[in-house]
């Protein structure tokens, strides 16, 4: 049950949004094992205005940086987390043609405790 | 002090949208013993484009999903937790009505070192 | 590479979301030792009924109020992040203007394998 938001410039057409939850939810499946169906993402869109970024560790980003950030459980391992990020840059360099450069990915883990899925459950406690 | 960032479809009437806030600080308030006015919440209303769910776990939800992401001290124990999610569903089942398939929750911790609440200090430090 | 989402009630000009941006830079150069154009933030504006506030703690707020996420490598110290929290406090005031009191921060940790900035590497791992 990742959580992803996901934060990009306003304009992008549907087709290339949908692109972006595919490929991050086959990478998903692909580096972390998750379930059939456990996407749970969002994209924000935002103007020149609201969205800054800049060139730092030598990498010359444009303006269809995406920035990923990625809750997930506190229980993967180090090598799991780059074969995500591996493989987000490669499905999303595919489809919708992002790249690599422009492929900003932030991980953020909460214990198995920390996460409802529905019901008012902690279902993974 | 927790920091809530939800997410739903958008489209829903003001009312809806302020019972959710009302129902999670009511939540807080009973379950994590926050003081009063211990509210800061956010709500992100995406377009069926930018919004992205699945059926993951058995649970058939529908675009009335609400994602709510809580960032609080990392001193809650299991049992506050799971009674948080418990209040939480409750109550956004009360009012403004969301089926309790459709109310998804991720608990994020931060020390208590991490948090200014104003005037530039780390008044819990 | 700290990630910040910074959220605020909407219809700020442009030139006061650029002077956010442009404080919260120079703090973290100046706090946290972050390398030139190391900067990475999005700004979400939200109407009146999307945005929930209170006066806990014994800080009156006000409609101006600016919530900051910012998600780093959790290698800092106290009092690295307690500079932080004063030196955005002073810049914010100075610019765009805004009071000590409506200036709200919360650090959130990621181990430095979490983070991708660009071509699929985990750099800092």
């Amino acid at each position: 049950m990742p959580l992803l938001h996901i934060s990009l410039r306003a304009g992008k057409p549907v087709a290339y949004r949908q692109a972006i939850f595919d490929s991050l939810y086959l990478a998903m499946r692909d580096t972390l094992d998750v379930p059939e169906g456990d996407q749970f993402m969002t994209i924000s869109e935002h103007d020149a205005t609201n969205f800054r970024y800049g060139n730092a560790f030598g990498i010359m980003r444009r303006d269809d940086l995406v920035l990923i950030q990625i809750t997930v459980f506190n229980t993967r391992t180090t090598a799991q987390k780059a074969a995500l990020f591996r493989r987000i840059a490669e499905l999303l360099g595919k489809s919708p043609g992002i790249r690599p450069e422009d492929v900003f990915v932030n991980v953020i883990e909460a214990a198995k405790e920390n996460w409802s899925v529905g019901h008012g459950l902690a279902q993974f406690a």
